[in-house]
């Protein structure tokens, strides 16, 4: 995993909240929605069909991870779990609190609108808020 | 797993490929893309976390058989995998074959314009050409 540097749209868009086994944890600077994406630290990984298998165990907890994070923090009608890459080509997976009354509900979260930042205060307060326990369990 | 039954709209938009360990293969009916679902027959099962591990671990091979099957039969850029269930309940992951040439690239398929459904004898062609072999690998 020596190579893997983040892709500078994902560090653009979105704050390092911790490093998990397999996948940083980044917060989409989007205050629309609670909005988590995990990166792999793998080089060259652009779709969950690269990864190998224990690759693919160790993101499973992860995303499993971060919808239980999500879960109990915020109100969520839906975690809405998706690996697209069609704009960015490195491999990240969004896991995103959603709400029926929320502005995109029931249409999916890429893509709509504009987002709409955090101020750098409120940015704390969620990465702080966000930090994952030491066991992230099954 | 004995009291799942396929959601009356997963069963209107789509149409039975395969029965796989944990859930049932099904073709998208929207020629715009190749667009699988599995459908973990987990009653009840509305969301990723609502699987255990082993459910997961039979549905991340199932994620990955599927997208395996796409690539080998469609000229793909990008396999986009989600769990979405905004609009049907029922627990169904997405995989589609997507390219930059398509109408909705590089946004997200789901609520894209109107379905363009296969024609009868063009959908048992699919039908038949997605069969997944014995052995769907790591």
């Amino acid at each position: 995993m020596s190579d893997w540097v983040l892709h500078p749209r994902l560090a653009a868009d979105s704050a390092f909240i911790a490093s998990l086994p397999l996948s940083d944890l980044r917060l989409i600077n989007d205050a629309r929605w609670p909005w988590l994406i995990l990166v792999p630290r793998v080089a060259d990984a652009g779709e969950w069909l690269d990864l190998d298998h224990s690759q693919r165990q160790l993101l499973d907890a992860e995303v499993h991870a971060a919808g239980t994070l999500l879960r109990a923090h915020f109100d969520t009608d839906r975690i809405n779990v998706a690996a697209l890459g069609n704009v960015v080509p490195q491999l990240h997976i969004h896991v995103v609190s959603r709400q029926q009354n929320d502005p995109a509900w029931p249409g999916p979260v890429w893509g709509f609108g504009q987002p709409q930042r955090y101020d750098d205060s409120e940015l704390q307060r969620r990465i702080s808020l966000l930090q994952p326990q030491a066991s992230s369990g099954s």
